[in-house]
């Protein structure tokens, strides 16, 4: 579990018993606001998981080794560009996909949840149906029954899984570097205008294609010639072009 | 839903949020520490719905117009004279009753849960299946978990449901009436030799008879006769055995 720039003490505190009840251990926390992290550690009754806690800088850090990243939402108004599921139906999926590989759950800040930069590193997003007129949950409560749906059935598996669901699916940090690779690529090859605008299409259109951990080599392969050639041969289009036929003919 | 004896007002106001994110209105809380409700209210932010909770002395009085009592438990070493469902199970069947009358969900002090004497207002309990290795929940926590399971599946009902849910159930008022009935009764006739054994004895013999709204008055009545007679002439108990029957006869 992932907690993005979370300001009070007593919520990470409250995250990580949770976690304690229904028997999770991994807490990762990204640019927490250090004196609340430090006084959350330092609290009394502080539990070994909250001690063993990792902190990273980015969200792509805390979530490189996840090959699924689910992010929370209170949704309010904020125009989605993600598919959006419903706790329980989202937790099922993530239950199913937990047997090929590690998952990360996303609960953003208090005041303002995932920013819109947050949720480009989420495959997709669960809600808690609340009451409409009181959307927002408090952090600690939201984080408990996110991990209670987890665990609600453990008996119960879904039988439709496809053969797809057994490859192992590429890591978080893979599509981090091919993303990487591609925006620089993309930048080479003078296709973006606006850096901001472009990161944001492309994380999500990555995300989209539900890369298998053996399509990521190949992806990063080609991509790294491409770039090298984009960068070593500035403007000649032509010869990549030829290039990368040539290569698909050996 | 009722808090007893709650400590920390983060916990009220807590409670408050999660039942205003789940729509539940009715908040009773007993015997808190007044310092911590009055905080609770008077906070930022503190909603309507905290402004509106009724304030009692004793469980009884909170339960009163209920027909259902259901209370939470973490379990521990407790030895349970009670009914245990999960959290799960036992919010399926609250639904159930919920079409025939008011239930209350208790919830006890954050140290040590709900006491004996509140046990004995309770017709079963729940517990959220938590980790062996850390079994007590936060209360706050606690609350939005059980009150998310409550809402889970509006639309599921159970089909099973027999004729006898469909007759209106002795509320909790009635059942304490008859209890305390009994009880005076039981004193009087010698049958008591520690009163606070058999009081715990007898509310759950009495809680266990599921008893209809319209049977009620008609234990009130046996009862309030059986009293009269047995104060009013004590130590004949012949003469009362012959009154009842007589009684019986008309």
């Amino acid at each position: 579990m992932v907690l993005v720039a979370t300001r009070n003490p007593l919520n990470i505190g409250a995250a990580a018993r949770a976690m304690s009840n229904f028997g999770f251990s991994n807490l990762g926390v990204v640019n927490p606001y250090h004196i609340a992290f430090r006084e959350a550690r330092s609290a009394i009754g502080a539990s070994a998981l909250l001690a063993n806690a990792k902190e990273y800088n980015t969200v792509a850090e805390a979530v490189a080794d996840c090959t699924l990243v689910v992010g929370t939402t209170a949704v309010g108004h904020r125009h989605l560009q993600l598919p959006l599921r419903s706790l329980k139906q989202g937790a099922s999926l993530m239950r199913r996909r937990l047997e090929s590989g590690k998952t990360a759950l996303l609960f953003g800040s208090e005041k303002v949840g995932l920013s819109n930069k947050d949720l480009n590193y989420c495959n997709w997003l669960i809600n808690i149906p609340t009451h409409q007129d009181n959307l927002s949950m408090n952090l600690g409560q939201a984080v408990a029954v996110c991990l209670y749906e987890l665990v609600r059935d453990p008996s119960i598996r879904d039988g439709s899984k496809g053969p797809e669901d057994k490859q192992g699916l590429a890591t978080a940090g893979d599509i981090e570097r091919i993303t990487v690779l591609l925006l620089e690529t993309l930048q080479a090859s003078g296709y973006v205008k606006s850096r901001a605008a472009t990161e944001s299409k492309v994380r999500r259109t990555i995300h989209r294609l539900n890369l298998k951990a053996s399509d990521s080599a190949v992806w990063l392969g080609m991509l790294r010639q491409i770039l090298w050639k984009l960068q070593s041969g500035e403007g000649d289009g032509l010869k990549i072009a030829q290039t990368s036929r040539a290569n698909r003919l050996i």
